[in-house]
């Protein structure tokens, strides 16, 4: 099952979407049965949003063996931030700051919880999650590198400035969170092209690892890690992040103004 | 005015506390104008929750040259993110993980943001503060050295783990920010004393700094940082923030069973 969140005649739903159309639901998406409205509209007929409003949002850094190259690999879950008020949808843009020479798309799948959860093993973990969606871990490297080397700080501007969590379109449900192949295109041009067999530490791994500190609620997510390399997205390009089960996150880039 | 959230008969309301007393209030905290009802309850007969429930916390680092000690100062504000799961209200228990060898309090005055906010100028920025509460920046050593050191991660366990962000007993709205008195006290001993008038950072600067790159959002918090020298927190240890125009944030510890 296909779970957006979207705009129609200016009221915000959540809904079911099935081929070209997305049928509203009652109730909320976390509930154990989601229950369809008869109100139907064409996907060409609604704006997307991301598919969930996050409390809040850990990612983890270097979780492929093709993204580490190489650095050491981390012996553990590595984790960092990313902050809600970054959170865009899909087509909205992604804001390139001025005085950034580097920018760098991230293609990542986006794990979403269901329900709020604590120590929870790696075998019950994937019952904590409502699906899958695609992110974009959109990366400032001139702050990421100079924030962490001169001011020991979190990468809170880096990774978290205002537009630079894309999500969607939506959340596939049914996903297998270990065979998804995932792409990410610039202007057309794939730049990444990886199995999320790949991944270092898998879904039911972190969950185990950051509930044993961190309370999960509904709707928090895990940005999984960026796989291969990463490249710049200029003023104007289009950057696509592509998840074989999941959909197509389609976001263009702006220079601020 | 100190606006404190609280407990009454198993609801939940904000007030307002004179005296010994708290009124609760019609409307929402971040009105132009609070309106009082006429429901009052003595402070000894509700239970005191965080003021705030933040959709975010920014948390400064090495902000006070007493804190910085030997340590290069920041050439610009030091930030990390703190976890909303992580913040409890007075009294309620911080729980010290086995794991941890050394647990500090780190006591700090917190801002707390009024209304939604990008690209603050130094000068308007009180306009968009609703006032000051005490906080607690509780912090493993012990991770947030490994976590850095060995896996270059954010401080996410070390600084926001569940309970490690008391935050109370309410918001002064009336405070001078830079002339208050912070002193931190754990088992009655007083281990940190310092003002707030030494802040390398003010509160303007810090909130013209964030917001050129994130927006701020009402009921936000930014944790100013901490002064002096930090001590550790032992199973039982009753930790108290002392800051002279707001109020006395108490917190008992007790290991995690």
């Amino acid at each position: 099952m296909k779970i957006a969140r979207y705009l129609a005649h200016g009221a915000e739903h959540h809904g079911v979407v099935d081929g070209d159309n997305v049928t509203a639901i009652d109730g909320s998406i976390f509930d154990s049965q989601i229950k369809l409205t008869d109100h139907t509209h064409a996907l060409s007929d609604v704006k997307l949003l991301s598919p969930v409003v996050p409390g809040k949002i850990l990612a983890m850094g270097l979780n492929y063996t093709s993204h580490v190259g190489d650095r050491p690999a981390p012996e553990y879950p590595m984790i960092f931030h990313k902050t809600p008020t970054s959170v865009i949808g899909p087509e909205d843009s992604i804001v390139r700051p001025k005085e950034v020479q580097r920018f760098d798309a991230e293609g990542e799948m986006v794990v979403v919880i269901k329900d709020k959860c604590r120590n929870v093993s790696k075998d019950d973990a994937l019952n904590h999650v409502l699906g899958y969606t695609c992110g974009n871990d959109v990366s400032a490297r001139d702050w990421q590198q100079k924030d962490r080397r001169e001011n020991n700080s979190d990468w809170w501007r880096a990774k978290s400035a205002d537009t630079f969590s894309p999500m969607g379109p939506w959340i596939e449900t049914e996903a297998d969170p270990h065979a998804q192949h995932l792409r990410t295109r610039v202007n057309g041009t794939e730049e990444q092209n990886e199995t999320t067999a790949h991944l270092i530490f898998d879904v039911p791994t972190m969950i185990e690892f950051i509930t044993r500190y961190v309370t999960l609620e509904a709707g928090d997510c895990i940005f999984t890690g960026t796989p291969g390399t990463t490249s710049d997205m200029a003023d104007g390009a289009v950057c696509e992040i592509d998840i074989s089960g999941i959909g197509v996150l389609r976001n263009p880039v702006k220079l601020e103004s």
